[in-house]
């Protein structure tokens, strides 16, 4: 097969769930964890191909990223305490909505199960009308797994108006409040779909795990949800690491954990998964970014914020750079990120045609993001949230900033010295004792800690009565001062240094989810046997690289085997041997459904000539060439970029029909 | 200097643990989490140097086992339900021993205070005796961050019986029972050291951090104590993978979590930290190795169950052949698994000299264990165990194969079938309904249950009486069953497969401690100056390999350090640039801190004739030559083994007097 005739039997492949997922269990990609103990729904097991391949992702996006940008890599910690989650917001906030079912005792999540029933219902209304099924919506089959509420699809049309009212839902389903969910549910009647019961309004649920650290139980603790608040912390060591500069990015790989309502959809909602997060630290007044003319002629596909709200999901297609010049996308670094985001994803297998940037809507989006993408990826499960890029501002380091009295600034030396014009205080330190004994402090706080507007204000007061009257909390009746005690004066100063919070770029990769949607796309049939399934992943990230297959048993053949496995590993290529018994078609065909993209066969003239066959995955093409020569091929088509073509062009092409057999 | 000269120079260098500390710290190798919160104790994150050094040991772990063995890795769960806990024997048996006081609330960990006791009854003795201190003792000021519970050493002398009694117990500290270490309290008579207050007697603590999965709250769960439980879940899976061959092993790398009751010793012990297992499987009638006689000429240090009952610490060097012959180590797999991690602790910078393998006692062995050596490393804490080498026997398999009723065995063909005699028993099935309704299923399950020695004995009831009589669980009375009911018979018959539940050998790694001993070693000060300190990594692991140091800001040196950044970043070689203004030796020495073995100077000869100094970090040499051969020469002697005598002997060797600027 050529490369396009490849690329036609791709794209003719009709996608099975139920194949790609029986080949990746049965293969030992994943398993749901604790398999012999029942399971636990939301936690699985990698096993060695998925896990490799899981590595190898790692190991690229390590590359792709902290390598080529100089990024600042931790490890934190996954225990965190109650204080530095309560203070980014966690503990309020991080929850979502369940409703529970009173009498039966069971437990909904809410924008889950009215997009359910909703859907449910459209796809009646479409049955009444005698609309033909979209085929590539799932099957009946797979609902089972899918743990859906809603078992049955009843054929009752819908009137037109109430069909385009479920669609605005539908569309806009990620940005409702608990109680926009509730009043929907109440419009709309959605109640227990099994048991037609009502259901209590929605309630938060806060999503973390929470645990106690230490033997007296007193510390209360939760397992991270995010690597995100371990580099805010550590923010002042890592400017200080990196010599004071900015920008600088710092990034963290590592386990998180949500304990979702109810897990569905295999691998894309779990309670414990693997992500990669950057976060930029940037100057609020300049989020320019030094590359981002390199990528800017990058076309996407985009799903702002406006397309969305108007209830459609058609995504428009745009350049990078034009992109940040509409100011559809915020800022060039947060440009920058996107495009450099769409490469990895590129280079690890993702599909292009299923890969778009959808924008925050208002109401979906922390109260102080600037500006939010999504990068989705389309699977059999719809559309999903693999990697969010947002600007998160100067939030996250300015709470933490106030809660722990520690400064987290950046300080910059003025190129030319500015002047500043400001109200300041001046406290006649030595009255307060005497006046306010014990709560002296207290009042001269409460004073230096003062706004600008507030000082203006109490400036005037004092210069028109001589004096100021405040109330402290804390302090009972009012606080009454003399210009004796107190004095504000507008001044003027020269500063030479400038101090800002930074502004934070977030990209931040869920890391299974990315994996799964993989698997997806590089799943297909061979035509002439819609049995022999293929993933066609990337070299540079399959589980294995190379497949060593002597012809038969024979004894004659094991120091050729010997000799190139001794090559392989000494290079540092991942391999197995199958010197099973059986057919070489059937090895190379059990190998295509692991993804290993090279096979190299030894044979009887191997043994007189030290030449092999090397098979390519995907066309099943094969060459001939001496045992180095074959293995520079894999190496550079593998780790340097090489094209099959190109990699492969001193060597000779090789005719068989072991394929079929 | 000679590489003799170093290796002098880091002989005579006297190790201060607050110097590395200070360096550790201040470089961000590492810094306890959430600092700015006031820090949790046992909680650590890893700056960028510390996470790139663990990232590197990662690697290398996984290149040396995973890669060069074959072994199969997979990478599970961290949240583990109850039940598994419970099967493994954690919920009722993982906990240290722990001892309140009741009037100040304190809590104490049991053998850590008889341990500090008697270590601080031991030095006033010796203070009272006149003996000088040890200089390799920790000074004072270290005490405060060890969290010492005793503040001060009196100077009181003992009677010499019971400095005797002390060092034995000293030396047997580990393997104390909770009784034990009660009656030890007793009988010398530890108190609280501050208040000298009683103590509660020693309570079990269990050491895992439990939390709730799922929205109900119901299923209670725990995050991992070790990565084994989830490879020993899977081994159905894993055995299948490896198309049913044995022996094999898996393997994980990942976090696991302990509860201590009061962390120590910085990163030495900690309640969050990353470990490397290995589950080697294999035939309990053959534990042989087919690569032992690769490393049996490998001579170790050896501390035997039998020297540490004697109350000695005074090691055997033998080699791990005679050691494996002489039966002090159980296996040869075990010792082949105690060999190659020899090989990789020495690979990544452990001092061979600093390192012993310590048998466990008797009492302090699992009960399951056969044989149990733990890899120590001498640190200034002390020896540590940071490896451990165990063959758990059929343990863990079997009590979660009985807990689930999933069998978990290998069946191997028997190339000559054998013949097995033993006892069967016949059930005359219709007249179990009839007679015992619906216990009818439960008494059939109890007697196919029945054992050999059983089945014997009530063989011989039935044919001496007719019939048999039992009490079973469950149903009240007599059972009675004739001969029409059931028929037992000693019979004869060919087998042709053998089903036998594998044996495991667990090679375990604490990577935090490695990484922290690998401090230690690697630490020493310049002769010349002891405020400059050096960390001594091997190159593989070393954080960043080359530090870029042009020796201006001038312009002109631009393109030269841009051309040799872009060679190394295609080269994926980890590499800073410092251009700061600061003299040569200055950068250097910084990066000595740091650990970088290379450093590149760029100078105005580099713009002429493209030739640029390499040095070496230990002995300060320098060389010269082209870009391309300088980087090859940092790409040999870092990655493919290669000395600096031998990567850098067609390099010229260069002269300046830059370093001590």
């Amino acid at each position: 097969m050529s490369a396009l005739e490849v690329q036609k039997a791709r794209a003719a492949s009709v996608f099975n769930r139920e194949n790609l997922e029986s080949i990746l269990r049965g293969r030992f990609f994943y398993a749901p964890a604790f398999d012999i103990y029942g399971g636990v729904s939301g936690l699985y097991d990698y096993g060695p191909p998925g896990c490799a391949f899981q590595a190898n992702v790692i190991d690229t996006w390590r590359k792709h990223f902290i390598l080529e940008e100089d990024m600042l890599e931790v490890d934190c910690t996954m225990l965190t305490p109650y204080e530095v989650l309560k203070t980014s917001g966690h503990v309020d906030k991080f929850s979502d909505w369940m409703c529970r079912d009173l009498k039966t005792g069971e437990i909904f999540r809410a924008d889950h199960l009215v997009e359910e029933v909703l859907e449910a219902r459209l796809k009646g209304d479409k049955e009444a009308r005698g609309i033909a099924h979209d085929p590539n919506e799932e099957e009946d089959s797979d609902k089972k797994k899918r743990k859906k509420k809603v078992k049955q699809i009843k054929a009752i049309k819908l009137e037109d108006e109430v069909v385009k009212e479920y669609e605005t839902v539908l569309a806009k389903i990620d940005g409702y409040s608990g109680e926009e969910l509730g009043e929907l549910m109440v419009k709309y009647t959605i109640n227990n779909p099994a048991t037609d019961g009502p259901l209590e309004p929605p309630m938060a649920f806060n999503l973390m795990f929470e645990t106690a650290i230490g033997p007296s139980g007193q510390l209360r603790g939760f397992l991270r949800p995010e690597t995100a608040q371990g580099q805010f912390l550590n923010f002042n060591k890592l400017l200080e690491f990196n010599n004071s500069k900015t920008p600088f990015a710092s990034a963290s790989i590592g386990k998180s954990f949500r304990n979702e309502i109810s897990p569905r959809a295999g691998l894309l909602r779990v309670r414990e998964f693997l992500m990669a997060e950057i976060e930029h630290f940037v100057d609020p007044l300049d989020k320019s970014h030094p590359k981002f003319a390199d990528v800017k002629d990058i076309t996407l596909s985009f799903l702002p914020r406006g397309v969305q709200e108007a209830g459609s999901t058609e995504p428009i297609t745009e350049t990078i750079g034009k992109a940040v010049e509409s100011k559809m996308i915020d800022n060039e670094t947060l440009g920058y990120f996107i495009s450099r985001i769409y490469q990895f994803l590129i280079k690890i297998g993702v599909d292009k045609t299923k890969l778009r940037f959808r924008q925050h809507m208002g109401n979906e989006m922390a109260h102080y993001a600037t500006d939010c993408w999504d990068g989705e990826l389309l699977t059999s499960y719809g559309w999903i949230e693999c990697v969010g890029c947002a600007d998160r501002s100067a939030f996250d380091l300015t709470v933490h900033s106030n809660k722990t009295k520690e400064k987290m600034v950046v300080r910059e030396k003025l190129e030319t010295p500015i002047e500043v014009t400001k109200y300041e205080i001046d406290l006649t330190k030595k009255l307060f004792g005497p006046k306010f004994r014990k709560d002296a402090p207290l009042v001269e706080k409460f004073l230096l800690d003062l706004s600008q507007t507030e000082l203006e204000a109490k400036a005037n007061e004092l210069k028109t009565n001589g004096k100021v009257v405040f109330q402290i909390n804390g302090l009972e009746g009012d606080v009454e001062l003399d210009n004796k005690f107190i004095n504000i004066e507008k001044r003027t100063k020269v500063e030479h240094v400038r101090e800002y919070v930074p502004n934070v770029i977030e990209p931040s990769f869920g890391i299974g989810r990315i994996i799964y949607a993989v698997f997806e796309h590089s799943f297909w049939n061979r035509p002439e046997d819609t049995a022999r399934g293929v993933l066609s992943f990337p070299p540079l990230v399959a589980p294995s690289k190379v497949l060593l297959v002597p012809l038969s048993n024979n004894k004659e053949l094991q120091p050729v085997t010997k000799k190139v496995s001794d090559i392989l590993r000494k290079a540092q290529i991942p391999f197995k041997v199958d010197d099973s018994g059986v057919s070489i078609g059937k090895r190379y065909s059990r190998n295509d459904e692991l993804g290993t993209p090279f096979g190299v066969t030894i044979d009887f003239d191997s043994v007189k000539d030290d030449s092999v066959t090397l098979r390519e995955r995907d066309s099943t093409q094969q060459v001939r060439g001496s045992v180095e020569d074959v293995i520079k091929a894999i190496k550079d088509i593998t780790y340097n970029g090489v094209t099959w073509e190109e990699g492969t062009k001193n060597l000779e092409v090789f005719t068989s029909s072991q394929e079929s057999k």
